[in-house]
């Protein structure tokens, strides 16, 4: 039997991995992979920004304009994958969520604290994916209503590290994450 | 109108970072996402090494194991979306694909050029996945019998470039993948 504090610090070190990509824009989990699955079921995937990560909530935050491929990926399927590869240490976070969207005057508090910069996400003409004739032919204005504010819930982690040996375990909401090894 | 000749080259430059991605190790197309949608609907992510990449063929080369759970995902939806983020241009490439799984006698001339430190990939004892009670409670023979080449015949190709202005366009088979702009 495995000591199973390692499980502990195993968890431990995928929170400060996710914490790290919050607080510092050079870091690997400040940009995850957003997977996501289409209304005609079609696997998809996509940077994104990771906003928030709360270990006490299980939840991470990315927002979204509400006209994107995945918020009408999301209302047939509320479900996404969000996957972090950490090179250095070759650590790999798989986490599986439950999606919840917010719009409107619910997000405006966090609206308020959007950057200038980056508000122009949220409102571009035609609304993103629309074809176009020309490369630069759209406009990026700053529209809230067109913020949306996506929270995943956390329901699985996947971690493997592929160090001098490999291992990995699973992570379970329904067992209150206190994980389990698995074959790697 | 913008000249059409820039959709050239746009698609040329992912095709080159396709092409480091096979030849370099360190290059970041090494390392694609490879996104799935398990038997139950669930989206999937998981990092990859990127093995082939033929421009003519438009296809891609990625390497499992037979009893991978991207293997069973792809049993039942034989599609997987591949994605590429290269930090430095801020260049995304996003793959469709269409996925058909090789195994047995006919990767018997891919297995001979795996080299022998890889083939350890292919044969984990108990499979991939297996709930354990002990991290290195596992071994890693090598089995030809267990190595399944997947072939992804690309059917969609999206870029983004995050550069000062954004550019977005999409490529399909259906038409040559000659490429329209899109609203990024």
């Amino acid at each position: 039997m495995s000591d199973p504090n390692d499980l502990a610090s195993y968890v431990d070190q995928a929170w400060q991995v996710l914490g790290r990509g919050v607080a510092d824009a050079k870091s690997p989990a400040r940009h995850p992979v957003f997977a996501t699955v289409s209304p005609d079921g079609r696997p998809e995937a996509r940077t994104v920004v990771l906003r928030g990560a709360s270990r006490s909530t299980a939840t991470l935050e990315v927002h979204t304009d509400t006209t994107s491929a995945k918020t009408t990926s999301l209302s047939a399927t509320p479900l996404c994958e969000l996957h972090v590869w950490e090179q250095r240490r070759r650590l790999q976070l798989r986490l599986g969520c439950r999606v919840e969207a917010g719009t409107g005057p619910e997000t405006a508090g966090r609206w308020a604290r959007v950057p200038p910069a980056s508000r122009i996400s949220y409102g571009t003409q035609p609304a993103p994916g629309t074809p176009s004739d020309h490369e630069f032919a759209y406009e990026k204005p700053a529209d809230p209503d067109r913020f949306a504010v996506l929270i995943c819930h956390l329901q699985r982690l996947d971690l493997v590290e592929l160090g001098e040996k490999h291992r990995r375990a699973l992570f379970l909401i329904e067992d209150g994450f206190k994980g389990v090894w698995l074959a790697p």
